[in-house]
């Protein structure tokens, strides 16, 4: 093979000399999905390679938290400890409000009625779970406890379609550690079986094809070598999603196009979805991606509240950091130059010294008057919202934006202002939400949603469970890697063909 | 040919038993840009065959009002007989600005540099431009005059970034007939070629490539039977856009997802856009979307405001109505329920006369506070909202929305609010702005963006000039189908293959 090799450029079956490698499944990609695609086609009786570009496993789940979000089914057994009751339809009713005219419902059924069951299998794999809660309003758990509400669950308008239950599992590990504790489990689990042959520092260049267009094996270069792998049962994409490529987030995703910072491994530069996108494969919500404008801790700072440029308010604060942060994008895009977080001296506690979020102080004011001169504001407006603010936050009300009442207390004088404009030190990642387009099956699709034969994928190489910042919540792309990494490996594993 | 034919399924030209037609360059689709395709491409000297599903030509094209979107080279001879001078650059930081990141900087440059050329080459068409304008703040022009703003030119922040001329061009035709009128004189035009032939009633139904992947004829439906169709240079596939296809708008622009009214052809259903995936290319923009709220004529309500449901501003309303809409649109999507436009007695003036808009009074009051109360607002936020905008208008100033000079004047009582809720009336049109990537040679990308050999396409089965609702100017998307059009047909007649 001496032309060029390129990820939507598939070879043909028919020109393949020789091939180095044969087995049923071939799974590219060695992080959450990838090991649990390996892991059920195993199970499932099947040959497994995975191909692993980095010489470790762990992909972007290893540098998660690796918070799972799952539930309904009466409850986790973490659930059911903690005193919660989650039935499957809640759940539905929740992701299906999460991501409205977004949502893949075929995904969201499976996932949710699938989720109890998801939870055991991580049991049964060695993933441990403490019977705990952590009741604080946090971005993670630093302390080994299990469950903590980790979306919108409690924010309006989710609470219209669906009664507040925790979702987000958190592994039984002090410290950010939940994502190198997962993957280090699923990784020994893979080292048991004697069916998976993992390669690293693999890259998986394109597929290869036969002439039917079904999918049956492809070429990676390994060792300075490219060489064929032949998929007698089928390919399964999980390498990750496109957030380092920065053509494509500029081409697919240009909302978030804004110098933003790009949350993954060095590996999600699209090329699963192009090397699907190559045999025929459709792709869906690529203009969507994860950010956040992460400013809780300290909690605190809820008690306070977002403005535009206007000095209008324009999000209840209660919400999951990541809708503020899409909030406050979008705001940015569309009329706003600045956005800032209003609070109080009680409010701003112990932002320098918990906070993840970079912001700076801007202004400062012994009243309203004051911090809305210093903020360059026009007269009058912020004077307006925060008075407006605090004559229904003292009555536990909030009729513009309905912030829960739990979250409202008048802001009292003196002020401060934190910018949380983009590109002034806020801190704004992001990570893609679209890719190619499959059934919950795994099985990838093209255009039309025919069934590419012999293809399937998981994780952010699809558009899975979560489909925007509105709408997500800690826990989903994880949970959605490692619930659809199976499926499809299940699904190669069974293929009869 | 027995077995199913998707447009997403190519055959394969080894399997074609019977070429029933043989000729240079096959187009799809008759409207704006098919013609212009396949008259660039006869005028090259080519053999030309179009396929037109309905029974006669015009497309979308000719149900638009067809003004065309032209300028820079110093101007028009109409730009210049009205006073006006537009420079290439001027043209090109406007559309820069209208589309940020969502723009094709390449396909800016072709389209501005060549504007005049387009123009000159229209009018040799016989396609008639009245040197006059139209002053007035208006939808399109339902006199002969030709020039009018037709977009955000005079608005701010495009202001900022370009000076404002006008670059809509009307034909020269007495009420809203510039569409049919075009389409009338294109369609002559075709018929005077005796290197073109019409295939009316024939449906596309897939395209057919070579071993190496190169396009090399299609497949069409004609007289109830399947026939195939050699292209020796090319095809060019200007089938229109899919804002007819409910299951791709689901798919592809959710926020458009919303009950919406389609406005085009009743073959705007993505078919072109299928052909060109089923063979490699890749799709842009497909996200977004034209839509509007219609609230001029009467011009005077541009002195009105638009609120959502916490009594907010969200845009100044001297933009383009599209600009417009596509914010309200986004308040919806966002946090707000309802969309109020806010008018006093003199700005509602003609209204029930003059309207497109739809929208129906939903509250009237002799004070802010009395309109407040009725449309169920927070107490106090209409109030401050009316406060601020009169006190400022009053100075001939709109700190918070810019808001120009000639269109602010306080608001007196007493007030009419017309209900621009999305669902209630108000009419909320879209079509869409996403689809194949191509050159601006309208040569065709895959993915990675190499060319697709032997494909071209062009108008809105292309993602073009046009890329949101929020820059789109009248004119545009005409504009660009027949430009753009023009160069397809050129490249496949000018392909050495």
């Amino acid at each position: 093979m001496t032309d060029k090799t390129s990820p939507t450029q598939p070879k043909r079956a028919k020109d393949i000399n020789e091939w180095a490698i044969e087995t049923d499944v071939a799974v590219i990609g060695f992080g959450g999905a990838g090991a649990c695609a390996a892991l059920e086609a195993a199970d499932a009786g099947a040959d497994v390679q995975i191909f692993e570009l980095a010489s470790a496993s762990g992909g972007s789940t290893a540098l998660s938290s690796a918070e799972i979000y799952m539930g309904g089914n009466g409850g986790t057994r973490v659930q059911k400890a903690c005193g919660y009751d989650d039935s499957t339809e809640n759940m539905i009713n929740f992701l299906k409000t999460a991501f409205g005219s977004n949502a893949d419902e075929d995904k969201i059924t499976s996932y949710a009625e699938n989720s109890l069951a998801h939870f055991n299998w991580l049991v049964g794999m060695g993933v441990p779970f403490k019977d705990s809660e952590l009741k604080e309003r946090a971005i993670m758990a630093l302390t080994d406890d299990c469950l903590l509400f980790t979306g919108n669950e409690k924010a309006y308008p989710f609470t219209e379609a669906a009664y507040p239950v925790p979702r987000g599992h958190n592994l039984e590990v002090e410290g950010d550690n939940g994502g190198p504790l997962l993957m280090k489990i699923l990784t020994e689990q893979v080292g048991k079986r004697d069916n998976i042959a993992v390669n690293y520092e693999t890259r998986a260049l394109t597929l290869v094809i036969d002439d039917s267009g079904s999918v049956v094996g492809l070429v990676v270069r390994m060792n300075q070598q490219e060489i064929a792998v032949k998929a007698r049962k089928g390919v399964v994409l999980c390498a990750g999603g496109f957030c380092m490529n920065e053509d494509m987030v500029r081409k697919y995703a240009p909302l978030f196009d804004k110098g933003m910072e790009p949350i993954g491994n060095p590996g999600d530069t699209g090329t699963g979805i192009l090397m699907g996108q190559g045999v025929g494969a459709g792709t869906v919500n690529m203009q969507e991606c994860f950010t956040t404008v992460p400013f809780y801790p300290p909690s605190s700072l809820t008690y306070g509240i977002f403005i535009n440029d206007k000095g209008q308010r324009f999000i209840n604060e209660d919400c999951y950091h990541g809708r503020v942060g899409y909030n406050a994008l979008v705001q940015q895009q569309q009329h706003s130059k600045r956005v800032f977080l209003i609070t109080d001296v009680d409010g701003y506690g112990d932002y320098e010294k918990m906070s993840y979020l970079g912001a700076q102080v801007v202004g400062t004011g012994d009243s309203a008057e004051e911090l809305e001169k210093e903020l360059g504001l026009v007269e009058g407006t912020l004077c307006h919202t925060l008075d407006t603010y605090n004559t229904h936050a003292e009555k536990g009300e909030d009729p513009l934006f309905h912030k829960h009442e739990a979250w409202l207390r008048p802001l009292k004088a003196p002020y401060v202002a934190l910018d949380c404009t983009l590109g002034h030190g806020a801190f704004y990642p992001f990570f893609t939400l679209g890719g190619l387009d499959s059934l919950p099956t795994g099985e990838v699709l093209t255009p039309e949603r025919n069934v590419v034969p012999g293809l399937y994928a998981a994780g952010r190489t699809t558009a899975g469970i979560p489909r925007t910042a509105a709408g997500y919540a800690s826990g989903m792309s994880v949970g959605d890697a490692t619930f659809f990494g199976r499926m499809a490996g299940k699904s190669a594993a069974g293929r009869s063909n």
